[in-house]
């Protein structure tokens, strides 16, 4: 389905995680929109987020479920997400095809991703049709119907997307590799597309079978940003979501944890196609919902510190003053429902090794531990976040995808709303406490990406899978 | 109760590994035992193995049971193994502790043990004792009644066993954190006593479940050892378990697989009560029921060869020529259901640091890939290893484990009598192929265990469970 762009929030992607949880409501303007946010409750259990946005006579219509990858039964992996595939396959009233063709017709856009914690799908279409695109997701949320001849297709389509997304992406297999080592027992140790070997197992049973277990009205957010007022998206949301029942046994997010994190782990990835080595460091650290009041936000400001921008200590430090790096960077994501990672990376400059460039990158945080952040970087940092989230407010899109983030990962609409007053009210003191608490190698892997230059022909064992057949 | 002596099989430990699947059939007298070994299958499923020995008026008798920790559900871990306590707890023909308490009346022994592939109980008593063990075991095969009041000390029994075998136990820690890390996908990652944090949380529920999921006469296998014959073995079984339904809903052990294995990993722990440093590699190779026609015994060889006694390459070169070790080591863990494991270990001398260590051990192994074993080497190790076995043949519990867990691992009757003759099989050309293949260390995990020199007051993150509380 070429029209099907999926996307993957990954949880190691710096891009995404960049603008997590940021609300910029302490701005005059921010404030304003943030007081006219609604926030209604269906009776059939569904939430409905509303963000009046007039500029255009346009909305963005996002409906989120509760459910993603880290909810996928053992062996079972990419469950969730080609689930996300098979909802664009049809019901009794309409057949596969016709959301996407009438979406396409009216000029509208549309879009679909799966996560560890979510799963959702989104429309940007003229007001007008709004209620037209509620009723096909109203129902494709409890009437999908799935045959053998459009599913076992689709398996291979995403079998494709494996090899596109991570099989031929370098960086991608370190992040994978390094999820498997960081997680001794939670599922976000699996990777959101599934592991090879079990994507190609999925079924049509399988995928009816998870569906009900996780999609209905008692499970679902739906965000509308745009050019409507709440009231009428709420009307609209009764004629559609309100008619379906909710879904009995619909199932509650409950994940196996992680055991005390003990070992500092390393792992190496040799890719022929790396033409940039380099150094990533994951941290297991809180996520916003799991952490105690102030951490998280202190694992904000630390993040920008050390590793955003040309004024972070690890571009002053790495690539200007030492010239180790060619690149550096950190980041923290907050957005998960169950814990959080802080990542550093940095790409080593000409005759460094990597060991040296990690030695380089250690001494930097060894300091943030030690010492602190000055007033001045603590200051410019929550300016900075401030200030992102005020001018990315411009994009419909990403106002609804804030929100139902927030409340797919255990947050609700007044913690986004205070985020910012929560942001300004950390200490430099709570920066360096939470480096010095959660930036501890015992929590951490550390990867390293090299260039494989030995020939194809020697490197058979580690890209077959492990051979399971049995001798009786 | 500290009557019953809890054992478990772990994999990675060295002494259970060097006699698995060893069985002396070449020797005349073997080759006599063998022929008179018996193996029946009852109506119900119930598979039984007799191995006569009349040198004395006793049997050895276990009961197997074709589940362990891996095919606990995410989240329950440690639950097989606290099945296997709650065993003891009585049914409502037998209250708690009556089979104990006859067991011990009579002057038997009595025991119990919880691997990855299987979960097992044993007596060795007088001979006319025999239908009496059988008639308590064929009870609590489907009997077992249990309350809270029984359920909940027994979990601090457990939790304290964990504390004694794993907590106080640097190696084994070690051994935990590698297993963690060397398996990606499938549960053998999970210890068998389980992650604390679910042990606490494992119910009466819990147990029943998973009781009722495994334990049944189409799951189970008993092997006799000892002062009978077959026939009169068959008819006491008969009279026995010959009377217990066969559990309808009994699950074939199906876990999630390995993806490929691409990244070397290393670990390192340090302990504040290690007194001897270590490093220690675990392969992801082949086990015996996987493995194709030879590999695994290729394996047997090659880790006698590397790592067994003082004729060994690792003893010669590392501990007697190049000085660097006090002790080291090879093993290969053939037995298991899934994938198997080829560990090497040592201790380094004075001076010399693990990296120092790591790298001659790596020395050694890379000269047995590429110019392999001499023929003196092969017959060596194959004829000491029948030899162990044919010695270690006299203890009939020995005898009834290795038949007990080679079926429980995939394996049967017969694959343990063509055992030696597969090993004599096995040419030098074999064993460095098995290095080649399989000694990789892209499929491995390395780890360093050392001293923590820091004081316990610098350890509170790493020693604590990852926090889970919700803001909301």
């Amino acid at each position: 389905m070429t029209f099907k762009q999926t996307v993957f929030f990954a949880r190691a992607a710096i891009i995404a995680c960049a603008f997590s949880l940021l609300w910029p409501a302490q701005s005059h303007a921010a404030e304003q929109a943030g007081a006219r946010i609604a926030d209604f409750k269906l009776d059939n259990g569904l939430q409905l987020v509303v963000i009046p946005d007039h500029r255009a006579p346009v909305v963005t219509h996002m409906i989120w479920y509760k459910v993603g990858a880290a909810d996928e039964t053992a062996g079972k992996s990419g469950l969730a997400h080609f689930l996300e595939h098979l909802m664009f396959k049809g019901t009794a009233k309409n057949p596969a095809g016709r959301f996407s063709t009438v979406v396409a017709r009216i000029g509208g856009q549309e879009n679909a991703f799966t996560s560890q914690d979510y799963t959702g799908y989104y429309q940007r279409v003229p007001t007008e049709q709004l209620k037209t695109v509620m009723e096909f997701e109203a129902d494709r949320m409890t009437g999908l119907v799935l045959t053998d001849a459009v599913v076992l297709p689709e398996r291979d389509v995403i079998l494709e997307e494996r090899n596109q997304r991570l099989e031929n992406n370098p960086r991608a297999r370190l992040g994978e590799q390094m999820d498997a080592a960081l997680f001794l027992n939670h599922p976000y140790g699996r990777p959101i597309i599934g592991w090879r070997h079990e994507m190609e197992g999925l079924t049509r049973d399988d995928a009816l079978e998870f569906y009900k277990r996780f999609y209905g009205p008692n499970d679902a957010v739906v965000v509308i940003a745009g050019d409507i007022e709440p009231d009428a998206a709420l009307k609209l949301a009764q004629e559609t979501y309100g008619q379906v029942k909710p879904q009995a046994n619909i199932q509650q997010r409950k994940r196996p944890q992680e055991p005390p994190q003990v070992s500092p782990r390393t792992l190496t990835l040799a890719d022929p196609r790396v033409e940039q080595p380099a150094v990533q460091r994951n941290y297991l650290v809180p996520s916003f919902s799991t952490a105690k009041p102030g951490q998280s936000e202190a694992l904000e400001v630390l993040g920008h510190v050390v590793g955003t921008g040309a004024n972070s200590r690890f571009y002053r430090e790495l690539v200007v003053n030492k010239r180790v790096a060619t690149s550096a960077g950190a980041y923290y994501d907050s957005s998960a429902f169950d814990m959080g990672k802080f990542g550093l990376y940095a790409s080593p400059g000409t005759g460094v090794t990597l060991p040296q460039l990690e030695t380089a990158m250690d001494a930097v945080i060894a300091e943030v531990v030690e010492k602190g952040i000055t007033a001045e970087e603590l200051e410019r940092a929550k300016s900075r976040m401030i200030a992102d989230a005020i001018y990315a407010q411009d994009n419909q899109a990403s106002m609804a995808r804030w929100y139902g983030q927030a409340l797919m990962t255990g947050a609700t609409v007044e913690d986004v709303k205070l985020w910012p007053s929560r942001l300004k009210a950390v200490t430099a003191q709570q920066v360096q406490d939470a480096a010095r608490e959660w930036l501890d190698k015992k929590r951490s892997v550390t990867g390293y990406l090299i260039k494989d230059t030995a020939p194809p022909s020697e490197q058979p064992a580690s890209l077959q899978p492990v051979k399971v057949e049995k001798r009786s």
